[in-house]
């Protein structure tokens, strides 16, 4: 398409460049924006610029972070005695969401992908061993996703550990709160039937 | 939700500000944006803030423009006799597209929609009058959508300029090219049947 000006070309282009925005998507953000106090898209520019120039990662669990340590690896009210071991920061936040954990993370940086070229030497692993020589864990709670590559990611990490003196799990698969038996896939259905719970141990 | 840094948060709300883009995808935009090279981001929030305050419009026609008069109006090539009434910067563009006009245009900016207090006075009806004037016009086509608003505003402009000596027209309704006719919507069949073609006209 050809567009009028060179500005809008620019801009539809490098909206575009997000994912599942194509460039009939860029062009209408591009016109929303245009139709807007231009403050809003200054506003936007300046903010996306920010984030990828001043995020700072934490240097013990690498989730972001404003300062050198994060909240939460700072906190005194939170245990040091587990560690649960995220893919993405995202599962932070989904974790953090359920106010169910009072432990500390740590971020992987993604999972152990062959088939997307990720190998162990590209995953905060160096980070586990550190928090594990410290001391202080007793438990690792491995909270990846139920993926063969999550799978394998889990595998490695306790191959690598098992020496330490700490009790590994996994969060609990089984079927989903709301889910009707009936159309609940079969493989999370026989989990869930395999790791039953005492009745009354449910909440 | 709780974000573990403010230029995170900061940047969701900017980006969630656009339509339809919630938060959960304005994060995954911004957690995008987070994993490529830095200059991508930065290259991004550049081209937005240009966007938004180096864009020029047509003087002529307030189409988009990197000069003072669009290289539509400019064009020697294109008549100065047919002049194409459409709504918004994205009808040119759909309308070049199909390079089946040869003249010049006339962006609106808008219809008159009184639901959304869209009044005569904030379209771009002075530069038509202006257009008249010269005396070089002899056609004026109406391709404004076809809802009651795009035939309102028409109507509007048809009654206003009625006396000058101008022809107008609308482009054609009916069905789409590739639809079937059971499924045609009874308006547009209707408008159709009535506004058929004599068949060795069509190509």
């Amino acid at each position: 398409m050809d567009y009028p000006s060179k500005v809008l070309a620019k801009a539809v282009e490098e909206i575009s460049g997000l994912p599942g925005i194509g460039k009939k998507s860029a062009l209408r953000l591009a016109l929303h924006l245009l139709k807007q106090p231009e403050s809003q898209g200054i506003l936007l520019g300046e903010s996306l610029k920010k984030l990828v120039t001043d995020i700072k990662y934490c240097k013990n669990c690498h989730n972001f972070s404003d300062l050198e340590i994060c909240e939460i690896c700072s906190s005194p009210k939170r245990s040091n005695a587990i560690l649960c071991i995220v893919e993405d920061v995202r599962d932070v936040m989904a974790i953090e969401n359920t106010s169910k954990f009072n432990g500390k993370y740590l971020v992987l940086g993604g999972k152990i992908s062959p088939m997307e070229g990720v190998g162990p030497s590209q995953l905060n692993i160096g980070s586990i061993e550190k928090k594990l020589n410290e001391g202080f864990l007793k438990e690792i709670i491995f909270a990846l996703s139920a993926t063969m590559e999550g799978d394998t990611t889990a595998y490695y990490l306790y191959k690598k550990f098992k020496n330490f003196d700490v009790k590994f799990s996994s969060i609990a698969r089984g079927i989903s709160v709301g889910d009707e038996l009936e159309y609940a896939d079969e493989v999370s259905l026989g989990r869930s039937i395999m790791n039953r719970l005492p009745y009354n141990e449910q909440d």
